[in-house]
């Protein structure tokens, strides 16, 4: 079985990644990244994932909390209850300076001890939320820079970062992970979950994932704290 | 004046960048790194160097001790004591993996957070380590990168990754340095220095800079912990 590392945030389309690359056959092994973020339960629901799937989980600790800029990891910066309209526009407060770049070279230096040459994340462009970052271009770049930067180049190989969810639109995710089991009461999509983890229904995050469970025809099986208001809305 | 980024790991390479910066005009910020590496003292002299020159300095955590896979971050690899002709060969066991490229992406972070868009970095292709992540064609590689996965992109902006050293012999980066006052006595290189911060003298970063004073002229200010045998071995 070739070896793989997962970017797994806890979230949906992570998630999703999870069972993708264990339906192609790849030996998973999961990474998560404690980083100053206020939404701490999706590292929970990481490790409850990978439990379920008998997956090796490691959480690495980068503090981006210190370098701040985003409503994700600075309590001061409120996190937004846009109008929907607003998503897909300008990058979005909630965006995290150079967190996949950071999440991607950790990974790459995790794999090169290991000797693992896929790396599996969920960007995607379609349902795009307006993050540099998960930008195929930026992806491709990424790959080029991990294998220039490590002793794969020095031995012929290189690292290939699979992206399946990147033109994937949210209700197409769903039911594709859905199709392969994936239980969502496991995940957690919300920026500004309650302390039980409740997912608020009104952050961006909450938005798109209510629209893609409608669109596909399904019942999202989180309860959400606004859920009405959310379904005025959107 | 313009702003900039120096990647300071209190050694004598990045020390010269240091004073390079200041040379060229810009406003530094010096970056360290505690990475879970045995030879702490560096932290310490980065320190040290940073309030000489009044320059603020801030210290990222990122334990790649837990990766492992290196002699600076796995205290059960033993620092290599080997014969000068092998060093520029295979790469070395002290090579931590994807170390730049960790680094340079949480630079670019704290960079985008910041308005920052000069990264100074004190890698060398001539006295060559053997580390992957100092190719010219890997920081281009990373420049890409990191410019495609922040907002700098969007807004027809790029990031400068800047290697002064680059082509320089370790003779002519210390002729360099003493030009522009450097006091290498607040400089470490040592990967294994004694508890007192002494440098051992033996391992190849040692050597490599006791060889680059002897061809500059000059005498290192540090006190070696094995200074005769080096020299009798250089």
């Amino acid at each position: 079985m070739k070896k793989s590392l997962i970017l797994l945030s806890g979230g949906l389309d992570s998630a999703t990644v999870l069972a993708i690359a264990l339906n192609q056959g790849f030996a998973v092994t999961a990474m998560s990244f404690d980083y100053g973020q206020r939404h701490q339960m999706e590292l929970e629901k990481s490790r409850l994932l990978c439990e379920k799937y008998s997956v090796p989980h490691i959480t690495m600790n980068v503090p981006l909390n210190t370098i701040g800029g985003s409503a994700l990891t600075d309590n001061s910066i409120e996190v937004p209850d846009n109008p929907p309209e607003s998503i897909g526009g300008n990058i979005p407060i909630t965006y995290v300076p150079a967190r996949n770049t950071i999440f991607l070279a950790i990974a790459a230096g995790y794999c090169e001890v290991n000797e693992i040459r896929d790396i599996f994340i969920g960007t995607n462009v379609v349902d795009y939320s307006g993050y540099p970052d998960c930008r195929p271009e930026f992806i491709q770049a990424m790959e080029t820079a991990i294998t220039l930067g490590t002793r794969y180049a020095d031995e012929g190989k290189r690292f290939s970062i699979h992206t399946p969810l990147a033109r994937m639109k949210k209700a197409e995710i769903i039911q594709k992970g859905i199709e392969l089991g994936v239980d969502y009461s496991l995940t957690s999509t919300c920026y500004s979950p309650d302390k039980d983890g409740n997912p608020c229904g009104r952050c961006d995050s909450c938005k798109l994932r209510l629209k893609g469970f409608r669109e596909a025809g399904l019942t999202d099986p989180l309860h959400y704290l606004n859920e009405i208001n959310v379904k005025e809305r959107i």
